[in-house]
């Protein structure tokens, strides 16, 4: 097994396994930056527009690892991951998994590959596909794990899209990267709720889109607010909307659902949470405390 | 009865019914910028401090209406609004209604209004006390109902925040005003959870906060994709990641929650309803459809 990389030339080489539809966007940009590249996919066929373009092609994952002491792995889950390293020799390698996973799957995968001789980097790519190689998208992915892999390939992974190094824990790339996504499903849900209430009005839903873009983007500045309450501990300062008072409107929002048609199940979860702070005594509080209500076993 | 309103000059006199945290605020703005103001509140203690600095103050809610052509309103609730102005002549007023409420609220003032001679514009207020008479606080002030009206007192409305006239509907205002904090409550949802998974880690809270508030930012303009889908009717247009990838990573942010010991409360009804979009056929769309599924009876 021969490691064919040369770490003092600007474009290193490196394997990459797994050719979705990210998998296929990382190949393309790392080509397009002239990484000498080389992939594998269970499904070979997606493998021969990469091939038409310069990738070497790798019968195996197998063969791919052993072509590179750098192995990028975009699949679809852990499992896959685990399948396709079944057997593999992962001696000397500098494993980096941009597969979205769990923080506990990301530490388990760092410890499997430290046992067979590796390093591993976790990454979370907080970008959807047309947004690799592309300058300045806004996209980034997260990594965390080995500080000195990090730092060793710093500029290839920044190839296809910016890079934010969030520390040794191998398991916060994944923590962080869904983390963002669950403030995201939230953000979703409110959104879906405010377009359900417009139905049926004559209100263009673009109109409304521009008023509801910019007053989400003016509030999501509050989260500041929520982790000063957070690292303090008292939940009482800077508040400038008590949860007293949005229980009392949370009344409002819901009269408003039943006049316009729209269920408020995506709503209620979250007042429920805030009437109980409320009942139990914290009704003076910002929201910080609905953050120990659901923290609270 | 006397109209003192002099409509020529600049500093347009006005009545303002109720001086809580809110209605103070207003007070101070437009004294603060010299317009002759005449206050009333149930209790009435709360006008000595605004007597001080110049207002006029009425003994009973019918002699502050009296008191000027334009009146507006700042209580608690639609009740408080019917209590107020319950046996007083409004005949020939321009009464501004700044009490939060629903739509149906709103129009069936506007009706009674009309019905007693007075023509209503309602308001929904985007922002807190602390930003009324600040410029460029980034707050504002929905208005919908008489366009006249508005027009008439644009001006003195612009005094203690920006203004958006959002259409003749008297319930757009309130409409548009409940959509809006339906969907930041949402996002706290969210945020929430956000914040819940990190607990326990070595992860400041402030530091977490500046990439979540950079990423829901970002993601707060996918609100346009959304919109453009619900006006086209057709939801898999310009979908980057679509309903069954979606329930796909579902499972990993679940099991984060999970592995964290997060409640998945406040996430699991959306997750839900794209299960249920998917199950119906539509893996292939964006969360338009998660609007049809809240407005369906
Ligand atoms: N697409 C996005 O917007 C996006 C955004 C952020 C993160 N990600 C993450 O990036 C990763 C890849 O996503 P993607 O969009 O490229 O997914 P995708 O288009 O569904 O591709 C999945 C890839 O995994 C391979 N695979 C699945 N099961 C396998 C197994 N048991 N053994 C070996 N290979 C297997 C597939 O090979 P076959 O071709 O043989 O099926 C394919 O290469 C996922 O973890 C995803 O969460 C994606
Ligand atoms: N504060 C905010 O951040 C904010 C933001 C946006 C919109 N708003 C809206 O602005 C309005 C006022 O809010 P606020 O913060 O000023 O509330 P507040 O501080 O609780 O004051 C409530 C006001 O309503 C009066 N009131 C209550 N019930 C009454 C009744 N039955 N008859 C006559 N007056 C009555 C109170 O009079 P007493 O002094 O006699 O109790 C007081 O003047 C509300 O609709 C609120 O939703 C507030």
């Amino acid at each position: 097994m021969t490691d064919m990389t040369d770490y003092s030339a600007q474009s290193t080489s490196l394997t990459l396994l797994g050719l979705g539809a990210m998998g296929t966007a990382l190949a393309h940009a790392w080509l397009a930056a002239g990484h000498p590249l080389t992939v594998w996919n269970r499904t070979a066929a997606r493998a021969e527009p990469l091939a038409a373009r310069g990738a070497s092609v790798a019968a195996t994952a197998a063969e791919a690892v052993a072509a590179n002491r750098l192995v990028v792995l975009c699949l679809l889950d852990d499992d896959s991951v685990g399948e396709t390293l079944d057997g593999v020799d992962l001696t000397g390698k500098d494993v980096v998994n941009l597969t979205t996973g769990t923080p506990g799957q990301s530490r388990a995968l760092a410890q499997r590959a430290a046992d067979r001789g590796a390093r591993l980097l976790d990454g979370g790519i907080m970008a959807v596909p047309p947004m690799i190689g592309v300058a300045n998208s806004g996209g980034y992915v997260f990594y965390s794990g080995s500080r000195s892999l990090f730092d060793t390939h710093s500029r290839v992974l920044a190839v296809p899209t910016a890079t934010r190094y969030v520390g040794e824990d191998p398991g916060h790339a994944a923590l962080y990267d869904v983390a963002l996504l669950s403030a995201m499903t939230g953000m979703f849900a409110g959104v879906s709720h405010a377009f359900a209430l417009i139905r049926g009005e004559d209100i263009p839903p673009k109109d409304f889109a521009h008023l509801l873009a910019g007053w989400l983007t003016a509030m999501a500045s509050s989260v500041y607010g929520m982790a000063g309450q957070l690292e303090s501990g008292d939940y009482t300062t800077g508040v400038a909307s008590n949860l007293a008072m949005q229980v009392a409107g949370s009344a409002t929002l819901l009269r408003t659902a039943e006049e316009q048609g729209v269920s408020p199940e995506l709503l209620s979860p979250y007042m429920a949470l805030m009437e109980r702070r409320v009942a139990e005594g914290h009704g003076d509080e910002g929201g910080a405390g609905i953050v120990d209500l659901l923290t609270r076993r």
